[in-house]
């Protein structure tokens, strides 16, 4: 394989192209330390072109790749199998944004640019670029286009694929395709740039994008309002969308279970109630106009909200800093889990009708399969994402719970399913869920992703061994 | 052919089968009465299994099938060509409501269900389907999905594409993909419904879908603003945005010549100023709270844009009349230009911040090759979207100067492309632009189109012509 890898320092130079085990190391292991794969070497091209030309060579030696981004993907999406046969792809080093075009609302960006980097340039220009979530210190636009991700901003403007107007893609045969339009509405032939966008990497190399902004909003407020179901969420969900339409722009629900668990691995953060109640949400409103329209906006909701017995409590947050305390317990669930021990987590959606639904009919069936076993369920409720994740039942370790992975999540998927849900909302599907996704996805639908996949990578080079 | 033939009549009865002349020339000619095709017959299934058949059927004789809808699209993407070859595919029948889900706010819908049918029955339930154009009355939503249709709601709520969850489509095999799902978020493999919306007919027939709903707004109102050019329009644009977010639900350009041609067209509809300006933009606020609150919002940013210059003069209405008044002047530009005679149409998107340089720049360049030509310009402009249409210098006949039109195209599509934009925005392809896409698009795009079209039609049966 010497041949091959001379071609591709031949194309970046010595110092594009690691293959010592200590610089390759941060490259194979997954964001949750569960898999460590084994790589030829780690490409790093410094620009388009040299990525072309990599693939090009890759198709050549019929060797494989990886691309990766920032590598904080959930469901080993973004790390080389076992075999040490294929190489990572990183487009660490594209990181430059290009152009900021405030009047059209629109930024065109290197695929490795950090989300947080983007975020920020957006912002001194006077936009918003709203995608935001948890990895944005470190994930890149590129690893967010290709898993579609999600996050906490997708109730009001959508997720990633929302977000993205136009693409540049390196193809399986190294041709660049220059799709960098910033237009919205182009209805020239067939859907290529949301064909990419969730695809992972197997059909070809997201190098550049042009990305949506919108205005900043005046003012943001949050609350967080206490309720006596699931159902009772649902219910306010309606309501607080018909009162404020688009102000709407955060909605997560929290169990008790969930802030439970906060409270004690976080004694520190904020306790906004004296009694527990069964279910939490979070919510938050943005005016384009001012804080004192966002204000009265909430506290109009929330007063129709608890005078139709939809809320039982609620309070408001009176600061910046009170808003914060509020999201940071949102933010500190997935910490709480990680400190108690490991879980086995679900990243699950359904139309927003069947929630209530769902839980509960899924919690018995777990409690029947797994007596004791603990359900932290939290999420994006407005879009219909929950966390559903499950933890050992007490006194029983985690090791000795794991090894009922297959099991738990053939419950949880079987319960999804029946409810017209989806087994994966925002993580995408990697080599982890892989075989769920063979299990319960149609043939027919299987069938036409296997075509798409054979006509545009028919050497099969571009991530194999991910989604299909 | 008789085995064909009979074999439809056995999948959907005699009635279901039309072969007679008389019978078969609605389905034959596009909208605009430019070409009339023929067809071996016109299929009329009542069933998605019986869509299904029929393609088995097709593909078994190898009979290429035209799907068609209200046949109301602009580029000949639903007639058949004039082999006689060919069967049009009539989804009419197609026509129930399947269900409404107010609180996840999704609608299931046949694919031949007429568009103001969904929007009727989305607002029978408190909900907003808000897609909505000229043909709303005759087109259904199949074909809106496969021509990605836009319209006027485009600038709060998205293209047909960015309505829809979820798709039923028969495939080329004559299988039944079923893909109906209501779902804010689903990453699980590739996004086969976008590939679908847009396809025109080439990939598959839809059959059914899950479309999005929103609150009924509480109120809108709208106004008309004067400015001396497109430059002010654009700094108009992104003021209302700034000032008003999500609440701007319309933003219209119109030309004084546009205007002057409704006026002399139609001189029964309002007159709103007094003195002529260069450019008019109708704007319209919604409001998720109440009339008072859209008229605070709107005067204030009126008053802004006054203040800073952006704008000359603006009428606000004071009443649902008045509304619609100012709608109809913006609605009837269309209608006075087709009783004025036959005029070159564009239908073209550029980034907003380059419309105004385009204007400028491809005037002149239309005025040196076509001395005295007119132009009809007009708009979406918070879109980016004009429709750019070409008439006749005076005292030029319409059949004169209409053998320019491929030369026409070129001038105005070669600005287009410089300028970053798209030959085709909101009304698709068809066989009428299909060269033009040949000629403007990457071989790589082109590429890729024609790889995916062969992976999911190897035989080539589905609405073979239009696009590729």
């Amino acid at each position: 394989m010497m041949d091959f890898l001379s071609q591709c320092r031949a194309i970046v130079g010595d110092a594009g192209v690691l293959d010592a085990e200590a610089d390759m190391a941060p490259f194979l292991t997954d964001w949750r330390g569960r898999f460590t794969g084994k790589a030829l070497a780690v490409l790093r091209p410094g620009s388009v072109e040299q990525v072309a030309a990599l693939v090009r060579a890759c198709a050549e030696h019929r060797v494989a790749l990886v691309p990766q981004g920032g590598n904080t993907g959930l469901v080993l999406g973004s790390v080389p199998d076992a075999s040490g046969a294929q190489v990572v792809l990183s487009l660490a080093r594209l990181n430059r944004v290009r152009q900021i075009d405030p009047v059209n609302r629109t930024m065109t960006v290197d695929a490795g640019c950090i989300l947080q980097q983007i975020q920020e340039a957006a912002a001194a220009e006077g936009c918003l670029f709203p995608l935001s979530l948890a990895a944005e210190g470190s994930c890149t636009i590129g690893g967010n286009l290709s898993t579609n991700a999600g996050g906490t901003a997708v109730l009001r403007y959508g997720n990633t694929r929302e977000l993205c107007l136009g693409l540049e893609v390196v193809t399986p045969q190294g041709e660049i395709w220059s799709g960098l339009r910033g237009l919205r509405k182009d209805n020239t032939g067939y859907d290529l740039r949301d064909l990419f966008i969730g695809a992972e990497g197997t059909l070809g190399i997201i190098t550049g994008a042009v990305l949506k902004l919108y205005p900043q909003p005046k003012a943001s407020i949050t609350a967080l309002a206490a309720l006596p179901s699931p159902a009772h969420a649902q219910q306010l969900l309606v309501l607080m969308q018909d009162h404020c339409g688009a102000s709407l722009t955060g909605f997560e629900l929290m169990s008790r279970f969930c802030l439970d668990l906060v409270a004690r691995q976080f004694p520190q953060l904020p306790k906004p109630f004296a009694e527990p109640y069964a279910q939490y949400v979070l919510l938050e409103l943005s005016s384009s106009e001012s804080e004192a329209h966002a204000v009265g906006l909430l506290e109009h909701a929330i007063g129709a909200a608890l005078e139709r017995g939809v809320i039982q409590d609620a309070v408001v947050a009176s600061s910046v800093a009170q808003s914060a305390g509020l999201w940071q317990l949102r933010e500190h669930i997935p910490l709480a889990q990680a400190k108690a021990g490991k879980n086995i987590k679900h990243d699950i959606s359904l139309p927003v009708s069947r929630i209530a639904d769902f839980i509960a009919a899924t919690g018995p069936r777990l409690e029947a399969a797994f007596p004791g076993c603990q359900l932290v369920c939290f999420g994006h409720l407005g879009d219909g994402n929950l966390h559903y994740n499950v933890a050992p039942p007490a006194g029983i370790s985690n090791e000795d719970f794991l090894v009922n992975q297959d099991k738990v999540n053939r419950v949880v998927h079987d319960s999804v399913v029946a409810f017209g849900g989806s087994i994966s909302a925002e993580h995408g599907i990697g080599a982890l869920k892989r075989d769920e996704l063979a299990h319960y996805k149609s043939p027919v639908e299987l069938n036409m992703m296997r075509a798409i996949k054979a006509a545009l990578d028919p050497l099969g080079i571009m991530n194999p061994g991910k989604i299909l």
